[in-house]
């Protein structure tokens, strides 16, 4: 099977899905949307996802699968490798509520076109743009710091020594924080576990710096 | 095991876990948060969630397991019942993929706390929060109604005919859009699917109406 992953380098949501698919070994070919550019947005990718959303994949049936975290649960489901989710129910509502605390209340308020409808809407320009993102990632980023210090289950990594969904989904937002320039290092545990994850071949390869695309 | 669920009526991701656990015929106690008198911003509630966010799901131990999402996958892999996730990986996929259209691309931008810091950083005042509920309602519904409206996996609801995580996120959705007066007539298959929910017990004992915390 090809899979073919529609994406792009500095999409956070990309990100995640890269390190999944590294992690499993698992090949794919990479197709590259331009978001400035609105080339996600082209009727050929609607047709493809009409979300006009990266990432999609792609599998060599034609079909499409959307939104990086049900791909990654697919992911873990279908393909042999390390698990990206722990084998006790526990630890899996533990790891997936690390993991939307970062996907359903970080990353939706400071994607791309959020930002530019602020600009649009409410005339917010770069530095409103930054106080915005800023303001979201903090909300979050507090308790999670919290909860990752004051949890004995969190290991070198979120959830005990081995990388998963809650570590993939930490890699990407804090690369998408660079972007604003915000200091991961007042989370000093947020912090501690990306350089970690940075230091794996897996992660890094995913990260928006190395891909083909990136600008 | 006692479940007590820290909750309020009006908010949209306490009526999918209401939902799920009455799918699920789970008992729980209800504990209720008024949030625009910022009741889960109190010491007491912070201790048992940092994220300051309902609803939040406590066990008899003492655990609290937190994010709708996360808690609903808890649910359906530790208690018997109807399931809330198909049997086969590609279903699941898809029901998680329509279920994080609405949980990571509509709800996250149109909560009540987002809404408040719209009104404090731009001044929108409510038309201005009405403009942006409904952009972000519409940028997703859209490409929701063509899915569902294209795919053969839809039946009367989102996946078949068994009622399911993406019916969940779906209906408590619509519910949301009510407090802005969206008309989701516009989108016949969603209009559709809300109309047949709305009429099995378990999702109408969950509808903010029939809360026993509803102004």
């Amino acid at each position: 099977m090809t899979l073919k992953l529609h994406n792009y380098f500095r999409s956070s949501t990309s990100t995640r899905l890269r390190a999944a698919l590294n992690l499993k070994g698992v090949d794919y070919d990479y197709v590259s949307y331009a978001l400035r550019a609105k080339e996600n947005y082209s009727p050929r990718f609607l047709a493809l996802n009409p979300q006009g959303l990266v990432p999609a994949l792609e599998r060599d049936d034609g079909t499409v699968l959307t939104q990086s975290l049900a791909i990654i649960e697919w992911l873990d489901e279908t393909h042999p490798g390390p698990a990206l989710l722990p084998p006790d129910a526990d630890g899996r509502a533990r790891v997936r509520a690390l993991s939307y605390m970062i996907a359903c209340e970080v990353h939706p308020l400071n994607n791309l076109r959020v930002l530019n409808h602020l600009a649009d809407r409410f005339g917010a320009d770069e530095a409103g743009q930054k106080a915005w993102f800023t303001h979201w990632v903090t909300t979050t980023f507090e308790p999670l710091e919290a909860m990752l210090a004051g949890d004995p289950a969190t290991g070198p990594l979120c959830h005990g020594d081995t990388p998963g969904m809650a570590d993939i989904c930490l890699y990407a937002q804090v690369w998408n924080n660079r972007r604003f320039a915000i200091d991961t290092a007042r989370w000093p545990t947020i912090s501690a576990i990306f350089e970690r994850l940075d230091a794996i071949d897996a992660f890094r390869k995913a990260a928006p710096p190395n891909q083909p695309d990136a600008a």
